[in-house]
């Protein structure tokens, strides 16, 4: 029997939230789905609250226990992405009333307590919104860091322009705070940025392998990843748009599709200009400790066909 | 039968913590005292906690629920006031090991579930030292501030010369984002700056008059002021220390011994230089809303006689 | 015969550098004044130079060299005041075509030749608005500082109220890199804030004095005063409004009407909320070298007697 | 008869500034350099404007007017690079006392009195170093940028890590005030950052075309080459070095070499972490006006036969 990995996914569905939803349910023979906890980010909570439900019900997966968490960032006012993700968060996507149930109690007590209750170095948190939740759990409760096992989020940019200002990228954009929060607490943390999710490609020979599969799973992830490309495309004259929070999913399930480096990363918090900046020591030029594993290389084709894959079992 | 305002002390104890705590369980026919919430400032958490059982012990209130809260500000490192305070908070004063429980719990839960327990706006909050407890409740929990009647808190300088730096006071650069969250929160707050605990002089006369106080409280808080007057006297060349944190109780219970103005109040979170400053439009400059009454003038004359006839009958 | 101090005003004229310019031509027998240079400050350059040369005509000292120095700050957009000093910046006077040339060659240019010239430690620098011409000297020429014996500048605030923003007071935060140039240059400087400026009240007393000189400049400065006066008790409801500008003329004439302290001083330039604060360490508590004499104390009635007694020899 | 270019090289000799002062004496039936003015940067200003005259001298250019500049940024203090250029700032050559004299007259009055004495749009400025010389003839002198017919200049990075800081490049870190003056100048502006110059790469095979000239300057840029590569390959573990300050020369000779876009670019001035940031809005999601032409491409094999080239008539 394979070994399951105890992991907490931390979203603000989101379309490309919701394909990383969809292809950790899929991959649950080796991901143990501790709860979707929601925040903030994309589209308010209370959206990303029902949504990560509705993408529950597509998975036909009514037991992950989805848990509501904060409506704002830290410090500074809440600034959402409807340009990218729709009014709803899963643009063109039909919404109906989910029947996966919210669970009682907020999100960040969720994650203190089911830490607390963990063997050391056992559970992962895969955040792929604004660090709120995580922040707000690690100022709380220091002592749940020892219960982690790794941070693996998606987030930041240094070689690649920013997607929300030219000095940063949107997740960590949203709340500085947090990401220093975060960056700061010790724990080991991996950080999937637009470095290496510009390169994750959403060709049209993709999509049409995931379309191709026989169940409503890949239709729906293609017709997803279509949309959603189309905003990339767009706004920076790509030829093809990047999917970002399904490599967090992939990472957990093969590492070695992956390169990076350990290195020192700083988030600005007090430049109005350069707010949420990633400052990355690449070249070891400072003498910061190294607390990020910064991805930057991704085997393109393995991503998407392990996501394919993994796609498959879903109804 | 007198109204009694229910109250939540959030505290740091620390000398004029604790003469603030025990002013507060003098006043117990006025203030109902819900709970003492405890942070790290002045001196670590595990002492601040400790500290607070310790002067309910003094005051034989062993009934108060204690709740310990956040052990680190939100997003900077920790400073404490030792150099002030001595290593246990209480320098100069016999600690013993407390009878007064701690209670189970996180502060910040025991400060949610108070006020979302509570009629609206009926709750008063007393935060005596940097504001991460409170903060942290109005980030997880925003639907807590209909529940407040209002802030009083200690922190804060604009007239007077910091006491941290030369651009701040202690309680507010310590957290200076827990402060920017909690005055940009809309619950009405009322501000005890420097500007006016240093018009609360602790004179050899005042001293003398609580230390003939027939009861053990009135020499405790005699000995207290005059170690924590010292400090002060030294550093700043003044002929009287101010007292701080009792502020908060005397405006609780008699506030028309202050005088302010409701202004404009920001706090500086971006610049090392002046980190923590708090920037009150005194003048109507800017277009701020009024967020702040901005206690500066005190009959300090008034004051000392209020608290020396509050703590008569303690034991 | 009386020592004379060589001496150059550098000036935003502006309704009280008007007054403290016919000061200075009224000691012209303890103060050789080299030249008026002028800067973009209170009105736009263009403005500031006519006003200098017309104020020249006034006290028929046709013989003082104006030079314009730069029309606006190192690094950040003009900000103006004419809200204060009227459009012409000389408010409520009438204007006249002057007769006092302005000078051939740039104002920087004149300071940088005229302390190449001059002795060790020999010339006083007297800085009346935006430090911008004194930065710029000292950046282009660094040797000149040894020729400086003293600058003596209006400007900052520390234990008042800004009058700008509620952070700064208005010369420095025009040009608050200019300033930080200006105290990091190792230069000996005595400052006159508003900590001291608040306490040179205009008096109708004071000024009916003034009036009472059987010469012209009594009246006109008499009159400058009145106006002045007004804008500062309508927007800060204070009894009388402070005079600025002259405390630095009272200052070289004797020193002992005033008292300060020598201090670091460091200006804000990172933070949009405190831009331009001058953060005084008044009580000691950094290890920053005292690089100013901060003026806190006037004899404010030895100040105004001063002020009329020297302005009786002009016409 | 070809057409001159009128041009300044405003430098800071430095390894790669000698290459680029070559290269330009070698084009000089194109460009007409009417001055070299030096700057403080890699190396202090002594040693940078002695390096100018023994590089004129290297050439035989003993008529070429060589004016010293600022000896400091305008608000920082002043950062150089020996680990870079050695001590001497010409790491490996000899240097000889230079034939060549300086001019008498600061850099700035030079630059100033040129430009104001030229037709409309006429002179290129080609600033290789800090931009303090720059910016401030551009503060003391805003007349003069009519004349500017570019500013074509070495600094900045955006898509490639900083190389002084892991923010920042080199010249824009020394001075960031300087950079935001001229970048916001309103003169048209080419910006050759690292984006480019890292693609610009010190190959053994152009350095040997470099060294076959049958003359000296080729066997001397050959020999620079070779030790300044070493720098940024043990660094940055690259295969072959940048060369960075020739770009500027190369551009004014052939632009077709180069491709960019017209974006806005703001220099970071106010915060720790990010000091000296170019922030270029490359997707043009912000509002800032298209004041730089940001080089981002290279024909590096057209570039270095350029270069070899023009060196070919030298001695």
């Amino acid at each position: 029997m394979t070994y399951r990995q105890d992991f907490i996914l931390d979203t603000d569905p989101g379309l490309d939230d919701a394909v990383a939803i969809l292809f950790a349910l899929g991959a649950s023979e080796r991901l143990n789905l501790l709860a979707l906890t929601t925040v903030a980010g994309n589209v308010p909570l209370s959206l990303t609250t029902r949504n990560a439900r509705v993408i529950c019900d597509w998975a036909e997966r009514y037991d992950v226990p989805v848990f509501a968490g904060c409506d704002r960032p830290l410090v500074r006012p809440l600034v959402t992405a409807e340009e990218v993700h729709g009014k709803t968060g899963l643009d063109g996507l039909e919404i109906h009333d989910p029947q996966t149930p919210q669970q009682g109690g907020h999100a960040v007590d969720f994650i203190i307590d089911t830490l607390r209750a963990a063997k050391p170095a056992s559970v992962t948190l895969g955040p792929l919104g604004p660090l709120t939740n995580i922040a707000l759990a690690l100022v709380k409760a220091p002592d749940i860091s020892t219960a982690i096992k790794e941070i693996v989020l998606m987030g930041g940019t240094y070689f690649e322009a920013g997607n929300i200002t030219p000095a940063a990228e949107f997740n960590i954009y949203v709340d500085p705070h947090a990401a220093a929060i975060v960056l700061g607490s010790g724990v080991p943390i991996t950080m999937m940025p637009l470095d290496v999710t510009h390169k994750a490609c959403i060709t049209g020979k993709r999509i049409d392998k995931l379309r191709s599969l026989p169940n409503r799973a890949g239709k729906r992830v293609a017709d997803i990843l279509t949309s959603y490309a189309r905003f990339d495309t767009q706004k920076f004259g790509l030829e093809d748009g990047p999917l970002h929070d399904p490599c967090v999913i992939a990472y957990l399930l093969e590492p070695g599709l992956f390169g990076g480096r350990r290195v020192n990363v700083q988030v600005e918090t007090m430049s109005p200009l350069t707010l949420g900046a990633t400052v990355v020591d690449w070249w070891g030029t400072t003498t910061g400790p190294a607390n990020v594993n910064w991805i930057t290389e991704i085997d393109a084709e393995g991503f998407f066909a392990l996501l394919t894959r993994t796609l498959a079992p879903l109804p």
